[in-house]
């Protein structure tokens, strides 16, 4: 499946964190950058993510900001 | 101002493109990779973006999809 | 590439309108129901999106209200 | 009152979960297709959302990907 | 309809532009402050927007940054 | 920084809530009116907010519906 969003970085899982219901992944993304996602639980486990996983940030252009 | 939002990624505008009334900001921000910002031309104008700028690209972590 | 949003949404394409820089792309999912997506001109193309193409419509889940 | 959101699909809750803060609410929409959306524990509380409930979901079209 | 949204705020419109397919409406939110609104034309002609007209902005809870 | 955000709006924390990984955050923006943002315990303790502190709730326009 090709998505319409126009962000789709490439990078490695660093590190998990499960909540209650939501979670975080943390994901290093190159160039000494990254990327935090904040995700259910439950796509957590669908997506089995784990340390060390080479995922993709995908995010929309309208939720980009630009700072100045 | 210190910010919430848990993804502030450093780059360097390179494409700034203008419609009616939104317009897009392709940002580069190494490792090879780059983000496009869709955002009103009126905050085009206020920040006075222009090719070569060092900009941030600002985005909350709940609007980051993670693909596996 | 499997995502963690929680709505991927099957569908039928129904309208495509390009504007400036943005368009919006009509989907009807079935159940006598439909989803508007705005997207950028740019994806419409790099996506190819005709009348009567089947897509999905991906929405994460902090990003939908409930009323009642 | 009525919404500018392009996207208001009715529906019957499947699901209610609450977690610390969050919650997620599991929508049957028709045409067998399913909407979760994540809002917090006091949203759920407030509209008293329980299974089996006639909800509507509210989306932006803006918060809407489209993947083919 | 009552909606989980936990930001809704009365305000009189002061502006409204319309573009290609996206349009935006500013509104005056009482204490000496606006919010801009970014919505389709659809959305516009559909709620027949007119400046001086008594609306809600409405946020969600996960759309709101914090900067101190 | 100068922000491409549109909505900058200024006000005082009222209360912090901190869950599981994310967290609430409620602001009194003046002329009566309230703002809840939800944001991670980790955005909470970087920023160190606490009840009384002077505040901007930061929020994209494309993240603003409209009510009438």
């Amino acid at each position: 499946m090709k998505l319409s969003a126009r962000n789709i970085l490439s990078g490695k899982v660093e590190a998990v964190t499960k909540g209650a219901v939501n979670g975080t992944v943390k994901i290093a993304i190159g160039g000494g950058q990254h990327i935090t996602s904040s995700i259910t639980n439950e796509a957590i486990d669908d997506l089995d993510l784990k340390v060390g996983d080479t995922v993709s940030a995908v995010i929309k252009s309208t939720d980009v900001l630009v700072g100045k």
